[in-house]
């Protein structure tokens, strides 16, 4: 172990408890980001980080993004700085401190603003795992090094942000502006918003999908109407609709848009060793189902579906009929609702005009006298890293002194748009670091995270800043 | 114009006045049987009903239903007689007294329980054609013949109803116990609670379509999954489910199942005749879909698909995603609707079993891992009665007595199951004879009948039952 890790270690499980006691204060500041009664609430979670950060000796910039709407101001972003020394590093790390709704009927065992500890030191609360935990695991970093006198390795700049479970409004702009000002002396970025791909073992992320959404909306008749009057006369919204959907994708996976798949970066051999090694099975996928109709039956296809193939999934329609029982209406305009998850090389605005030439294509043929249009309704890139750079190496050597093991090096299927927004914005590389596991259930009930990942975590990213405060740089 | 006529008439036209204000009363009673806080009201509506009827010299008797559900009485259902004499011929009269739920703010211009008369003598309300003025317009025939000191032509049976909006729960047995009990002499059965097929021509309603409604499962996931982890790797249910539905109906109206026409009567040359005089254009058929979407661009071919020929819609999908917006799900169990319009002579039970047969044909074609099942939600059979049966001719002079014009004979593409009931329970003619036009927006806002059509209308009625007393029995 590298000199100094060993008394940081010693220092964060001397402090656990207080760490522990940390997070229960976070928890039970209910800012939820999506309902606007709770808007003070997730102001209080700001004035709290910044507290907490102030009282280390961090510097904290509160940045106003403006209104959501008329009356209701978005929360502010917290722009921290620990330590201004120029001959160190500087490493941007992101996080938020807004969280998912909870409602104990919801169905959570205890109350959601409590932190309850189980006997099996599995720490339960919304904003638990996404994102308190591991927003507090950097203060808690500052706070070991402090107390146990030992020099911070880097130079830590913080965003933190309140409102990424509602969109993220207004924060990439606030990047731009920021990236030659607050962030200009940034050497790497950290994220630790993600989870793990299994319950067990560790992964650093390199790649993400990116996401197109669509809808497609069929109108006709000036009001809904009755299917006893109407039907049979009335050329109605919804089969149009369901038809022109029906010619999207197969139920194997397949996207059935002409020339979708020209743009999917082919497979190298270099890639295709890396699957054989991750710690993930077939019980995890069904785990995560819930069932076994998973579409392949090996993990190879399953995580390249998931991580380096396109999908498409219909998601609904607006517009139709969706309570329970039976309503014998006609709707008038439906929008059928689906969206692309897009990989590298796939060109975002090129996936658009293809779904709109085919959509377009599929509705002229039925020969329909209803009206068609077509809504992007929005996409965010993909992104893929190396696995290879020095922030992902340092960050790999910190896993491997906390945990005892080499992380899974892994992508992931969903898409964290802030990722690219910095890599784009700082020009530098970004790393995602996660210290929750995939059983955490974040945006479920009973989110939960382990206390082992919360105080191992804790070192973790401590040693992270270590390890990439002398990596060489290699890329 | 039959002698006795006239002098009813004379009488229904000097109280005019006095049948708008009971009108008054009746739509100031907010009877919305499809809410349980309004429950009182529609009580209060019967009781209304049950004192205007009993003041007259009426026999009434209130038919309990039981509970809703617990702790919830359905309405009572008003069984009437005026007149006792075995002598005559005695018909009954079917309506309801429950109204469609109604709120200023749905964009009604007036308050929907206050009767507005406007300058072109609309009188606005909700229940003011649907069926509060037809059920008054019976007792303001019986009371004008009072006044006048007329003799009521026939024993008059009544059948009011408080939950026809609300599915008409208990109504089927109940008919069915009293056919041979309170309803044993009755001769024919008069329904008024339809319209005119257009705005201006009465007409008489001898046939409608039944209906069977189906809903479709697919079921997979244990739960509603994220697609950006998920997506490619699991079988979506959506997808089955929409490929499927995509096989049911065409948008030129033709139902896709196999065998589903098979049973369809064929047009005769007398059929065929028919749709020639009727009043109805292109223009009331864009009028009532607010669009010139339709399938056919001739009357006849429209009327047809309406009254004679089965139809297909497709209403929904419940479990998807059907907000506005954009949500990244897929969705674990999605439930498809659609329903078929039934016309003479498909057999309900036969339309199932090929429906059934189709749909899950055609699942298993997808070689889907999901599960799919098969839900028959309810079916209403279709009905078709002779327009040349004496119950008919009898309206059809009374008609033209008021109005200066035959009445177009017409069918309705929609069901009123209870026709059914009393065809079947009694075994005798049933004839819908409607007051209110096409124009009378019935479940919509603004709901109206106009003067004319009431007071007409009860002439009408009162006429009816003169020509129905001593019309031949010629079949
Ligand atoms: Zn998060
Ligand atoms: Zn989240
Ligand atoms: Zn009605
Ligand atoms: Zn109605």
């Amino acid at each position: 172990m590298a000199p100094v890790l060993e008394p940081y270690f010693k220092q964060v499980d001397s402090m656990a408890d207080s760490f522990i006691d940390r997070l229960r204060k976070a928890v039970a500041i209910p800012s939820i980001s999506a309902d606007a009664a709770h808007r003070p609430a997730v102001v209080k979670m700001a004035d709290f980080l910044e507290n907490e950060l102030t009282t280390l000796g961090a510097h904290v910039e509160r940045r106003y993004l403006g209104e959501q709407h008329p009356g209701l101001d978005l929360p502010p972003v917290l722009l921290g700085r620990y330590g201004d020394d120029p001959k160190k590093r500087s490493i941007l790390v992101y996080g938020h401190y807004d969280v998912q709704p909870a409602l104990k009927e919801d169905g959570w065992a205890t109350d959601p603003f409590t932190l309850h500890v189980d006997e099996k030191d599995r720490m339960f609360g919304r904003g638990s795992t996404d994102d308190k935990g591991p927003v507090l695991g950097w203060i808690n970093a500052i706070e070991a090094h402090k107390k146990a006198g030992i020099e911070f390795p880097v130079n830590l700049l913080m965003c933190f942000e309140g409102m990424e479970e509602s969109g993220s409004e207004g924060l990439d702009n606030l990047i731009k502006q920021e990236a030659q000002v607050f962030f200009k002396d940034v050497d790497a970025v950290c994220i630790s918003d993600n989870y793990w791909l299994g319950a067990e073992k560790p992964c650093l992320t390199y790649g993400l999908r990116g996401v197109s959404y669509f809808g497609i909306e069929v109108s006709g008749p000036g009001q809904d109407l009755h299917s006893g009057v109407y039907g049979g006369t009335v050329t109605e919204p919804m089969t149009d609709l369901i038809n022109v959907m029906s010619t999207l994708v197969n139920n194997k996976g397949r996207i059935l848009i002409p020339g979708i798949y020209d743009q999917v970066a082919p497979v190298t051999p270099e890639e295709e060793a890396l699957y054989a090694d991750i710690a993930f099975t077939m019980q995890d996928l069904y785990d995560g189902i819930g069932s076994k109709t998973a579409i392949f039956d090996d993990t190879k296809s399953t995580l390249m579906a998931r991580w380096r193939n396109p999908s498409l999934s219909l998601h609904g329609v607006e517009g139709a009929f969706s309570a329970e029982g039976a309503k014998t209406v006609i709707p008038a305009k439906v929008i059928g609702k689906f969206s692309i998850r897009t990989v590298p090389d796939m060109d975002p605005e090129k996936v658009e005009k293809l779904v709109q030439q085919h959509v377009e294509w599929e509705f002229a043929k039925l020969n329909s006298n209803n009206t068609f249009k077509f809504h992007p309704l929005h996409a965010g890139k993909w992104w893929v890293s190396s696995p290879k750079h020095w922030n992902f190496t340092a960050a790999a050597k910190a896993v491997e002194q906390v945990w005892g093991v080499k992380p899974d090096m892994t992508r992931e299927g969903g898409s964290i748009p802030v990722t690219l927004t910095f890599e784009q914005q700082t020009g530098k590389n970004v790393l995602l670091l996660p210290m929750g596991s995939s059983t955490d259930a974040a945006h479920s009930i009973n989110e939960k995270l382990d206390k082992k990942n919360y105080i191992q975590g804790t070192k973790m990213l401590g040693a992270y800043l270590h390890f990439v405060a002398e990596e060489p740089i290699t890329e």
